[in-house]
């Protein structure tokens, strides 16, 4: 199992190991590059909702939402570096998932931040039932007997590593370290690139999502716990200024920032100056063969910071290789993995 | 040829007659629900910029950019209905279109509002060859000989009626009128909804783009002149407050605003009103079923506003029928117009 | 009566010539550089909420709000120039003023573009007594007996000109033209300067505020009608980007944009650029200046674009004249006509 | 010296001794409600930019910029209560200060999240002369003779407690701990008011300015190192939701966050209910008063977040008292201090 020897490493987080700050934080296991680590993930409220009566307000204890499992120091990692982390599975570990309205959260309300004097929403519950084998999850109306199936498409909205410079942040934040991108193009058969910022990079997972919309406008997914499997490996010496994602057919910038055009500018900044190192183009060049070839996939609209994807077909670009090819490998692993298993 | 009698109307305007507002012009054309308006278009750049050397500073005559075609007065439109224009075909009009990066215009620069005080960008043209028959257009790197073939797929950037209260609003603005929404949504195939502010609507289109990336990032996209065939309808007393599309499989409400976060909010609020009232799902209900199943692509974050556009899959729904099932009528009328010639 | 046999021309405008939109609108009078123009402007509410059951929703005609008295024609005035209006006076016309919150409107609650779905705020009228001998206006609870007197300090919310290109833009509208910026910069004794766009300039004043707070946050001021007389001069050839305003002691630009930050960054800017125009200071050695000097006045923080001032003492600057002192010439014509009649 | 029996606690910190990051260190020295505290802060460039040669991008050690004496531990302090730190003193170390434009920091350029692709700014240094007794400081151009003075008016950049459940800060960031807020109202003779997030609340003091313009616009004021003393004070049970600031006229609260509107939304909404809650005015009622009596002074539009300030006099508000009159108490025990030395 692994790349070169590399171990399978199983680990189930007990309830005081979860963390809710990226940085800060001690590392739970040490990990190698071509290790794959098959992880367990609690929902984002905690496991604590668990029926339409469970209101967040009342069952969760804020701040403390958003565990991640985590954080893994990785073996030779050091500030400069890359990690590569390619999700090999996403499997929800429970046959229902919840999710909610809050009173200050959420794309079509007022915040804490867009502060305004109106009444708060309701804060209200739905619970979807998950059919992993039909590959669907059923919504059903609160109000009324509407109800249908939605495709099952797990993801991961939380992924990141420690922040450089002694920082720890909420894992409800996304910013240049990760965190809490919640963008649905973080599933199974993705490679997600973190910049390096401390010695063992200190990576965490959570935050699972049965599917998501784009923009998450509710401010919350359909919320599981979750079995991951994620392969482990390590550019050494080469720098990611923000999260990036391949998959087989796409290159993705991530921008996590406010307002909402900031997130877009990183993202494709990011995208434009990836592509033109990878390809030989001009800066310019580039600039425009992603403003025609290019999708903008939006991640969050409602967390602390908003979370835009940037991102363009390989084939779009004669196929370049990124990272010396550590996606096809890490892909070919995985496949081995759940093919030997 | 038409629903009920309705006419072809054949218009390919002077020179004179592009107009550069909606709004403060008098219309072109009277045309009738039922009635196909066959058109031309030219490109945004008035078709002055035909090669690479032609740069925009030195051939265009600022601010007369992106000359839309109209307006035509619909017979019987009044403040509170709804225009219903379907595009059956939009085909460019050359074999060849023509893009730019501009100073102080596009995303990954500053511009005059974003102001800053660094050095604009280079302006540059690049030509892209178009392949209707093979589908496709060609993308030529300007300071390499890196060449890429991307699908071709027509939209129009523009389409809009005049705004209310005698508001004369310049054609690279877009807003609640429609105006310059810059999203390859709005391509063939696809019905728009525009509520009506003054006595014949006084609809106009405009920017034909080849294929345009989300966003528009350069603030151009392969711009080309188009022979274009829209079926117009009208919607009595059902007013629509934001520009909404509709395909066969897909309805989607539009939000233009800065920053970019608010014209994603008005993109799915009106989304999720809208889709509540279609269903009688309850409000909160119909929230949550959009934030699951709903998708969030992005026209423009270059123009005067911003662009979102929220989209959900009508089979979601339990395939409602809107405004009364104008856009099936109006399909079946593209078909037949489209086979019969 | 003027600077170079000047006259003071007098008007108060029919209840059917008050104008809705900058451009779109033919001159209610020609007047001519030198001359003192004496006009009567309504409130923003054109007069019609007179006490506190006089809610806007029900009195008012949306979106016919903040009518403006003109437009002036300018004789002489052409695109390129600037056209410099000095407010001689800005006298209160009655001895009661109105305010109110709106269910959509204003900087703490959701707006028709910061969408949100909650239930809007209560739209509430407030009504003060003005006491222009005194110089205050006297605030009273509604819900409590509390009550105080604040200065009275008039100023307009709403000075502009036709916008360039055809465009019509609504009064309520603050941009590049002027319009309603609703900055308490803009009172007696400062002169405004704002760029010509078409012949004949086309300014128009309205919307009085007997006093504002900075932001104006609930979204409307102490909303008065007024008595006001401006100077009006023309600077022949010079054009101005942005309004900007001239006291005795100041030199200011404008920004009105969105997000806020875009109105801050446009009205720095100019003030960069203009001052170290007038100074010969390099760029850079101007925007450092103005970091450590300036002052950054919020205008409104609720229109449909908001407003920021860039403010910087003449002190510090060494004294420079701006547009060849056209300030102080009609400063003192007017103390002239103030101390003449 | 000091409340009741307070001391008078001396700190100067060795050159290891400074933090980073509010949260995530250890407390420097342990101090009592009713202290005062005489401290030495070094400028944000932790004092190595010395003359104009001394580029920041090549004397600093990025990110560790913007250095912060503390923290410390506040006896008694715990989640819930609020900190209050009176500014006795501010008064710059060194005869001289200075300040920078950065190729990626600041309003009028590009940065790493307003991310553009043209050029950065030159980067320069501008060194201030500083006259204590006569109260000024002295701006010299770099590329012309031109050089003026300007008043002296000493403030802090930041301060701030730890934040809550483990996050660790940048001392670049502005939030709801505080931070580098960047307001010139934060002069002597100001109260702060912060929320406590941890036992002690761990204060921090930095970011000296012999003055600063509002908004901070090139990314740094007149920096310098500080001789500053801060009296300190306690009270038990009360929440303060985002900083606040109390002077002898005003009431002041503060909102950091991205867009500029909603910080500014912060600010007034605190604002708002803080003077409902001191006079007994109902919601809508004081948002009325302050719509109409309030300030709105710029922070800093070029941090991480952007920090604006709501500011009302305390005479339109009936003169209510704060926090059970620490500021008046805190005040006298500041002028003793200074009136005994």
């Amino acid at each position: 199992m692994g790349m070169s020897g590399g171990e399978l490493i199983e680990y189930r987080p007990l309830s005081e190991e979860y963390a809710y700050t990226f940085g800060g934080r001690a590392a739970v296991r040490r990990v190698r590059p071509g290790d794959l680590v098959s992880l367990y993930t609690e929902d984002c409220f905690g496991g604590v909702v668990r029926d339409v009566t469970d209101l967040p307000s009342a069952v969760c204890n804020f701040p403390y939402l958003n565990p991640v499992t985590g954080p893994f120091h990785v073996e030779g990692a050091e500030p400069g570096d890359t990690l590569a982390l390619h999700f090999v599975e996403i499997a929800p570990a429970r046959d229902w998932a919840v999710t909610t309205t809050l009173p200050h959260f959420g794309a079509l309300t007022g915040t804490h931040t867009t502060a305004t004097l109106q009444e708060p929403l309701e804060e209200r519950v739905w619970k979807y039932e998950v059919d992993a084998a039909a590959g669907t999850v059923r919504y059903r109306a609160s109000r009324s007997d509407f109800t249908v199936e939605l495709p099952l498409d797990p993801m991961h909205g939380t992924v990141g590593v420690a922040p450089a410079a002694g920082e720890a942040k909420l894992t409800i934040t996304p910013d240049a370290h990760g965190g809490n991108m919640d963008t649905p193009e973080l599933r199974a058969g993705v490679t997600v690139y973190l910049g390096v910022n401390v010695d063992g990079a200190l990576f965490a997972i959570g935050d699972g999502h049965c599917r998501q919309g784009e923009g998450e406008v509710t401010g919350a997914a359909v919320e599981a716990a979750m079995n991951t499997v994620v392969a482990v490996d390590l550019i050494k010496g080469v720098g990611t200024p923000w999260p990036r994602l391949e998959s087989d057919g796409h290159l993705m910038s991530t921008g996590s920032a406010r307002p909402l055009e900031d997130a877009f500018r990183i993202s494709q900044h990011d995208l434009v100056t990836w592509t033109a190192g990878l390809t030989g183009l001009d800066t310019l060049d580039a600039y425009q063969l992603v403003a025609q070839a290019g999708q903008a996939p939006v991640g969050n609209v409602v967390d602390t910071n908003y979370t835009m994807v940037a991102k363009v077909a390989k084939e779009y670009l004669g196929g370049p290789v990124a990272y010396d090819g550590v996606h096809e490998r890490l892909r070919a692993l995985g496949r081995r993995y759940l093919s030997g298993r």
